[in-house]
């Protein structure tokens, strides 16, 4: 299943991607996509359901973050083997764990806002995974169980704030800096998360062109992995590292800024389309 | 106010501490102390109520966090001059800010449990503060008016895993690494959040000793600080450093070990006792 969010900002509604592409809602079965509505049996009562029978969503609302309430927003630093070399970092010997404010998540074609005394705005496309049912110390071989489904995420970097001190949290969670979706694609619709396609493109400019296959440590080696230092529960959304072409890497390094459109794709999850927008006074 | 949750863990209900020292259920005005119960005027509200018509809580009932569902667990890094000098870093020129994992807040007294794999696992005293209302860019002089209250925080550490690559995030944020209360005392009852007394002890012996004055930044300037680089929600924690005496900076460093029992305690704010109990497969 293609699980989605669409309307308002807070009062999204969920549905289901047909076989068209339409958009069918969901909220007579379910109020929300909740943390609680990714449990195993509740995706399977979901997937029992007569798609046709749904009503089908006319026009072309935004999409929210597939998931509602995440609890946790953890990321993976320098987990493609070139990417680390670019940004002149050792490749590491375990992942490297950081968190993202869950306050940055947004919809997958929202706007980036670039914060006021941002400088060194940059671009991370990522494979996501959302968690579906609670991990503690779970071993690889059974790690992908607890996962409900994947999407694409926007690690949205400022890097001048991320290098400011030793550590990245602060520039990695800012309002705007984690687009998520256009959808949950559940487990099952995604056999193999080791070999998938990933590009995005910076004002139709390729910048980023990779395949999950190059990941250093596996999705299921992260999951198995973060367990063992926290409990992961329903919700979670895990965004695993990003692939050569960040603007941090190119010579001379390029930046964001306000305007700019990036587009974001990854083989059997969609497509997410932002427009860098400057943050205003009437925002604040 | 100091409001307290009390009952087993995921069953708490709100309470308030009179007087006398005795709890008093609020349950029949607040469903629990959620992030919207921290709303000014529901505070407000509270304070209005004549505490000695509420049922006295009998016994002595476990605490559990004073704020239920926390949105983010921001902490700060070397925030006491005397503490970045034990740790042999240079002090910072702006707040370095990380995060905790959500999963690890506990209550003010429930166990401290040392993961199997833990070899360093380290205590850290702390001034907790709560949000009460959205903060983005918010000035020095106006950022303590989205305080809801403070609190006690044990920012407990396993330096192993937190050292282990650059970033911190990981030996913070295991399970039970966030004991916070025992209450949520508001902001009306701590006049100056920069002259309070603390201490922590380790099986009777005094292990830290300090005072909120010597913080490198302010309560104030660390919310500011803070809102410039995401968006506070109500019932966000932000724990705002330790000062000196950690185990790390003992010569030779003294790590906490199961059976260890720790008493902290903030002038105003009450006490926490935790003791340290091992990880079991019963548990997992």
């Amino acid at each position: 299943m293609k699980l989605c969010r669409f309307g308002a900002p807070g009062h999204e509604k969920p549905g289901i991607v047909d076989r068209e592409g339409r958009i069918r809602d969901l909220s007579a079965h379910l109020a929300d996509l909740t943390p609680e509505a990714l449990a195993t049996e509740r995706l399977a009562a979901l997937a029992r359901l007569d798609i046709k029978s749904l009503p089908v969503v006319e026009g072309s609302p935004r999409l929210g973050p597939p998931v509602a309430r995440v609890p946790k927003f953890i990321a993976i630093g320098l987990n493609y083997r070139d990417h680390a070399e670019e940004a002149g970092l050792a490749i590491p010997s375990e992942p490297i764990i950081f968190m993202k404010a869950t306050s940055c998540i947004t919809g997958p074609n929202d706007a980036i806002v670039q914060p006021p005394h941002s400088t060194k705005l940059d671009w991370e496309l990522e494979l996501g995974l959302v968690i579906g049912s609670t991990a503690r110390y779970v071993d690889e071989a059974h790690a992908l169980d607890h996962v409900a489904g994947y999407c694409i995420v926007n690690d949205v970097s400022e890097r001048a704030f991320q290098m400011q001190s030793s550590q990245w949290d602060k520039g990695k969670g800012c309002d705007s800096f984690g687009p998520i979706g256009p959808w949950l694609v559940t487990r099952d619709e995604v056999p193999d998360p080791q070999n998938l396609d990933m590009t995005l493109a910076v004002n139709g400019q390729r910048r980023q062109s990779g395949n999950t296959a190059t990941m250093i440590f596996s999705v299921a080696q992260i999951v198995a992995y973060c367990s063992r230092y926290m409990t992961l529960v329903p919700g979670d959304v895990i965004t695993t590292g990003t692939p050569p072409g960040v603007g941090m890497g190119m010579k001379p390094p390029q930046w964001l800024k306000p305007g700019d459109e990036l587009h974001l794709s990854i083989e059997g999850l969609g497509e997410q389309r932002q427009r860098v927008v400057t943050e205003t006074a009437g925002r604040r």
